[in-house]
């Protein structure tokens, strides 16, 4: 068993591997330079880690881990173009730096280019896995459109909230899952299992994400209150309308729009409310709810602890618990 | 055997049958759109085609063939963000109707979709069929790729001209019908044969598309000299150049930028030249050439002549010289 820092290298390793064409340079360079732009890795990790708890082995599980990271990346190139994002990993994003033409059509080319890299997955379970690659792709994409649809909404619900942060965030993780756990041999019943482990890990670190942006982490010391300054909706601001009376709401509502307010100000107003609403506590026990869901999933499967130690770790180290 | 009018309404039928999910409506409602807009289903005729030459049944195609006339109107839409064009076969095309973020994710939705449909493949040949399919989806990228590569480019060889429309018309078409001939039951030997088949059929269709837009058809009565105006490198234009003088050359070159000009005189002048250059005999040539060679292809295989009919008449009914 490979720790999950030798898993990385070694996934870096054969990412650095799959050869592109030169030509069409503007067809190509882009995926080259999309994946080359670090990223954490994350899906591949838990793809080959999900692989290993069944099999031991992650080899044969490679390709799709490839697949998953060329899979996502191409979903952050297109989502750049729509929301205009003029960087991305502290680097021009392939809309600015070539034009939107060249993104879509590379994109275009890097969506392919999974498909091919999955592929390579043993026959007997390629219609599976490339169901599951298929369902999870879909999602992906129908969180994406909601996360459009909420920007010009009035109102969306927490369950609406809970609903599109699981298909835009937590179905890419649970599909990588419960893809390498089928490669790895697993029953259906435990890939399952897996992907479900994953699904409440991703909605954990997404209201984590949505937390942090509003209340920050000394660890990190990034700026915080983008959300509120952009008047995002958030768990935090959707729970927090659910909660507030008429009056909050519209506080809520107009904060980031009024212009007499500072930036600093803008955020102290709505933190406030958050605070006088409980919404931190709120957001916290959330996200252990969510957390612990996870793991319990980890302990009912039929496998020795150590063949599951580094999903353990995966959520610890994701969650920012590591020990 | 179904005769060919048979197997489109078959087909249209399956497509009509396909199911989408109705939420989110953004992402899903223009893919419905774009596969009711009608289009002559060229792709997936030509797969059962292939298909029932080799195995006399049609019916485990049609999901693949679904799969191959998603994928072509996919490239139609992204195409038409890429191109900026307002219609598509007599309505709006949907970046003009909902706007290019949403073209862009329903785009990427019908890509996944595609795959969905082409996993329904029998499992023996799953794995091969994808494979044909990924080469095939890349190979057309590669050809929009270069199209926008060569519109600013100040010179482009016929080789390279040829290379362009290959990859863009015929790999589709010929994709489709190598996948058509594996699912029939081909050898890979004879699902080549339909590949070439294909790909010189594609070529001949492209290349009379040029000619007809300079010189028109008296069948058709549409306008002509659309690519002489835009100074778009045609076959006939490239194949011009090549023959031209240098003074010839410059009139190839400005005559479409000429203010002094009225659109007649532009096409009139550039018509002359190309008359004079014999282009449209030359062009004429190339396509009895390879609609000849596709046809050969065909009289290879080891089937009986009504197995191939199908295919014969797709080839004549494509190029309008059906009898």
């Amino acid at each position: 068993m490979q720790t999950n820092d030798q898993l990385l290298a070694i996934f870096e390793n054969y990412l650095a591997q799959v050869e592109l064409p030169e030509e069409p340079e503007l067809l190509y360079a882009p995926i080259g330079y999309s994946l080359a732009g670090g990223g954490k890795r994350l899906r591949p990790l838990l793809l080959l880690l999900s692989c290993e708890a069944f099999s031991g082995n992650y080899k044969t599980a490679l390709n799709a881990a490839a697949a998953v990271e060329v899979f996502h990346n191409f979903t952050l190139l297109h989502d750049d173009i729509m929301d205009h994002s003029p960087m991305r990993r502290g680097k021009p994003s392939v809309a600015a730096r070539w034009g939107e033409n060249v993104a879509i059509l590379s994109g275009d080319a890097m969506l392919i280019t999974a498909y091919r890299l999955l592929c390579s997955t043993p026959t007997p379970m390629l219609g599976r896995v490339m169901e599951v690659f298929n369902t999870m792709a879909v999602g992906v994409c129908e969180g994406q459109q909601y996360d459009m649809d909420f920007e010009t909404r009035q109102k969306v619900s927490v369950v609406e909230y809970m609903r599109m942060i699981e298909l835009k965030t937590s179905v890419l993780l649970a599909g990588s899952a419960m893809i390498g756990a089928l490669i790895g041999g697993a029953s259906e019943a435990d890939a399952r299992k897996l992907y479900k482990y994953a699904i409440e890990l991703g909605l954990a670190f997404q209201l984590q994400d949505d937390l942090l942006d509003s209340y920050g982490d000394e660890r990190l010391g990034k700026p915080i209150g983008g959300d509120i300054l952009e008047g995002k909706k958030t768990y935090l601001m959707i729970t927090a309308m659910s909660h507030a009376s008429e009056e909050e709401r519209e506080i809520l509502r107009s904060t980031h729009l009024d212009p007499s307010l500072t930036r600093e100000e803008k955020i102290a107003r709505v933190r406030a409310l958050y605070d006088k609403l409980e919404i931190p506590h709120l957001t916290e026990q959330q996200i252990s709810l969510r957390f612990e869901r996870a793991l319990a999933q980890l302990t009912t499967l039929d496998l020795p602890a150590e063949r599951t130690a580094g999903l353990r770790e995966f959520a610890e180290s994701l969650m920012g618990r590591k020990k």
